[in-house]
C-alpha cells in the first residue's frame, strides 16, 4: 500500500535530518558542537524544576481542553508585564509552539489555503503546512538588507483569493530580524483591507537586543478579530522538553473553534504546565541576565564570522539565530562534510543548512542557520572549527 | 474573516461538551459523578510519580523525535512481555494516542481519503477526521450482539478507491467489545485482499475480562507492511495527564514518513517519557488487581442497568466503558437535563452522550457512554441517580 502524497512530501527538518551523521561522528569520538537546534544550554529556571519534584497528586489525571484555569490566569499576568491585555478566556494552552500553530493553520485555512510567510522562516513551518494541507506562498527577503519585511506591493502582490493569512515570525527564527512597530502596523493594514488573519509567533519574544522594542501582533488596535498569536515556554525558560505553549486570540469565535481542536486531544502535559506555572512569577532580572549571556554570545558569533573570508551576514536584532551565506554552492553537504570528514583535535560542529528554512526552490542553498546557544569558549572554538572547515572544504572541492 | 470549513465544522467532544453544565451545577453545591470521560480514579504507580520527584538534569531539553532511546528499548521488552516482538526501530514515540492516531491517518491518507471505522468508535476520531481531511466511513455495530465485528460482505460493501485502511478499537471504547482472533483475522485479510493498512488502537490491551485474550494486529502474520498500531499509557497506569503514546509500524517506509511528522514537532514532553519508562517494570501483580478492581465496577453497573426498566446493554468485555441504550428519544438531553435540573441529596451524575461516537447521522441518538471509573461506592450511588433520574425524566416528557 502507497504512503499518503503529504507522508511522502513532507520535507525532513533540515535542523534534525544530519542527525545520523552526527551520531556516527559520535560513535568514531568525535565531539560535536550543536549548533545546529535552538536548544538552549540556559539552566531551567529552580522554580520550574522543583514543581516536579514536589508534585504530590496521587493520580495524573487530564486537565482541561483549554489548559488548567491556574496556568492560564497566571499567563494574563505575564502578558500584562508585557502591556498585552488579554482575558483569561482568550488563551488555549498547547502541547508547545507545534501544536498552537498546527491549531491557527486549521482554524485559518481550508485544505489548499494560502498563507504568505517572509522567507526565511522556521523551517518546521513547512512540516505544519504539509500536515494541515495549507500552501506557503513565501515573501522572499534577503540576509544584505537584515531580512527586513518587503514593501506594502510585494506583500499585496501574494494576495489571491485563497489566501487566508499572513504569518510572522517576531523576533525571527532564523532571521533575528525584529520588526520595527511600523512593519507590524503595515502588516496588519494589509490584513485589515484584504480581510486576512495574521498569525504571530512570537516565542523569542524576551529576546531583543540593543535596546530594541517589540510589538506583539496583540498590540495592534483594530486587529482583535484578525490577530493570532502563537507562543512557547521552551526558549523562554529553556524548557524545550516541557512542550508548553499557547495560541492567543481575542476572536471567540475562532477561539472556540480552537477549543474543539483542543478537545478531540483531550489536554496538554498535566505536571510540565503546572511547571510552566511556576515560571510566570520569575523576576525580570533572570531575562536581563540571560539576555546579557546571549549578547555576548551574539558578538561571539558575528565577530567570529566576520573574520572569515567571503561570507555574508547581518547582527541579529532577536532571538539567537543567524543566518550566514557561505562562498560555496552546497551548504547541506558541507555541514555533512563537517561531520563525517572533518575534525579539529577530534571536534566537529553541526549547522542547519538553511535552504529548508525557504519555500521558495533554489533559495538558501549557500547559508546556513546557526543557533548561539553554547557557552562563549564553545562558541569559540566551535567558530574556528567553522573557518578551518571552510577553508579545508573550498581547497577540496 | 470566515473560519476554516473543518474549523466550523470540527465536532464538539461529546466526552467534554457538557461541561459548562457541569460546572454551573458544582457552583450551585452540586456534587457530580463524572462517568462521562475515561479519567480512572486509580493511583498512578508509585514508580511513575517517583520520576517526577527525582528529576535532576539542570536542563529540561528536547528530546528524539522518535522518543527517548532508553524508553523505546524498554517498550520492545513490554511488548515481549504480551508475545509482540518487534524492533527499537519500529516505535515512535507520541504525545500520547490521539497524537499517533492523527501521525496514522496523515500517513495513509490524503485529504478526501476513507478510513473504514466500526462504529460507534472513540469519538475522537471524528476530531482527528476533521483536522487531517479524512473521510470516515462507518461499519455499523449493534448493541443487541455486542457490537460484534459484521461479515466480510458487510466490511467489503464499504471499500472504494479512496479507501486507505481499515481502523479498529480493540479492546473497544465505547463498546467494551473484545474482538476475537478470528476477526482480526477476518480484517486482516480483507485489508490485504485490498491493500489496505490496518490502523489498530489498542490502548485498553490489559483490561480484558473473563478471561478472554487480546489479539494485537501485529500478531498477525503476513501484515508487516500493513499493520500500524497506536498505543498509550494514559489508561494502563493511569497516568492520562503524562501524554504519553506510541505507534508501532514493521513498515520501514511508513515509520520513516511518521518521523518526519514527529520531527516537524521535535518531541513529546521528556520527563513525562522517563516517567512512562518506570512504568515497564511494573510487575504483572499490579494490572491483576486493577482489572479485579475494574472487573467489580463492571459488575455493578451492569447489574444496575439491569434494574432499570427498558434499558438495553450487554456486558462489555473489555476496556471499561458500557454502551446503554436508554428508553428515551434525546439522550443529550437527558445528560444535560441530568446537569442543570436534577439532583438527589445534592449530587447527580455526567454521562457523555453515545451520538458523537457514531458517524452515520442519527443513529444513539438514544445512547450513552457510561466510563466505570469510579470506585464501588460511588458508581452504585451514580447508578441509583440515573434510574432515579430517568424515572423523572420520562415522567416530564
Amino acid at each position: 500500500m502507497k504512503l499518503s502524497e503529504r507522508a511522502i512530501n513532507i520535507q525532513a527538518s533540515p535542523i534534525r535530518k544530519l542527525m545520523p551523521y552526527a551520531n556516527n561522528a559520535k560513535k568514531r569520538g568525535i565531539k560535536i558542537y550543536h549548533l545546529n537546534i535552538g536548544q538552549p544550554d540556559i539552566e531551567t529556571p529552580k522554580e520550574m524544576l522543583d514543581v516536579y519534584a514536589s508534585y504530590h497528586d496521587k493520580v495524573l489525571a487530564y486537565g482541561p481542553s483549554q489548559g488548567l484555569d491556574i496556568y492560564r490566569e497566571n499567563l494574563v499576568n505575564y502578558y500584562q508585564k508585557h502591556n498585552i491585555t488579554i482575558d483569561v478566556d482568550d488563551i488555549i494552552v498547547t502541547t508547545a509552539g507545534s501544536e498552537a500553530i498546527i491549531f491557527a493553520m486549521l482554524a485559518t485555512c481550508n485544505q489548499g489555503d494560502e498563507i504568505i510567510i517572509p522567507e526565511p522562516f522556521y523551517t518546521n513551518y513547512n512540516g505544519f503546512a504539509t500536515m494541515t494541507g495549507v500552501k506557503i506562498i513565501p515573501l522572499t527577503t534577503q540576509v544584505e538588507n537584515g531580512f527586513c519585511l518587503p514593501s506594502d506591493n510585494e506583500i499585496r502582490a501574494l494576495i489571491s483569493a485563497k489566501t487566508k493569512a499572513i504569518m510572522l515570525c517576531n523576533p525571527g527564527n532564523p532571521t533575528g530580524t525584529v520588526y520595527p512597530k511600523k512593519d507590524i502596523e503595515r502588516a496588519a493594514k494589509i490584513a485589515k483591507e484584504n480581510n486576512l488573519f495574521v498569525i504571530s509567533d512570537e516565542v523569542y519574544r524576551e529576546f531583543v537586543y540593543d535596546g530594541l522594542t517589540h510589538t506583539s501582533i496583540l498590540d495592534i488596535s483594530g486587529m482583535e478579530e484578525l490577530a493570532i498569536m502563537v507562543d512557547s515556554i521552551s526558549k523562554r525558560y529553556s524548557a524545550c522538553g516541557a512542550r508548553i505553549g499557547c495560541l492567543i486570540s481575542r476572536n471567540k469565535q475562532l477561539i472556540a473553534s480552537v477549543l474543539k481542536f483542543a478537545q478531540a486531544r483531550l489536554c496538554p502535559p498535566t505536571i510540565d504546565q503546572l511547571a510552566a506555572n511556576a515560571c510566570i512569577d520569575i523576576e525580570a532580572q533572570y531575562f536581563v541576565e540571560i539576555l546579557r549571556e546571549y549578547d555576548i554570545r551574539r558578538n561571539i558569533v558575528f565577530d567570529e564570522l566576520q573574520k572569515i573570508d567571503g561570507i555574508v551576514c547581518i547582527k541579529p536584532e532577536g532571538a539567537f539565530y543567524i543566518i550566514a551565506k557561505l562562498p560555496i554552492d552546497d551548504a547541506e553537504d558541507f555541514a555533512r562534510w563537517l561531520l563525517e570528514d572533518f575534525s579539529v583535535n577530534n571536534e566537529t560542529v553541526m549547522f542547519a543548512p538553511a535552504q529548508g528554512f525557504y519555500a521558495t526552490p533554489g533559495i538558501g542553498k549557500n547559508e546556513i542557520r546557526i543557533a548561539y546557544v553554547l557557552n562563549e569558549n564553545d562558541l569559540k572554538t566551535a567558530m574556528d572549527i567553522l573557518r578551518q572547515g571552510l577553508e579545508e572544504y573550498k581547497k577540496r572541492n
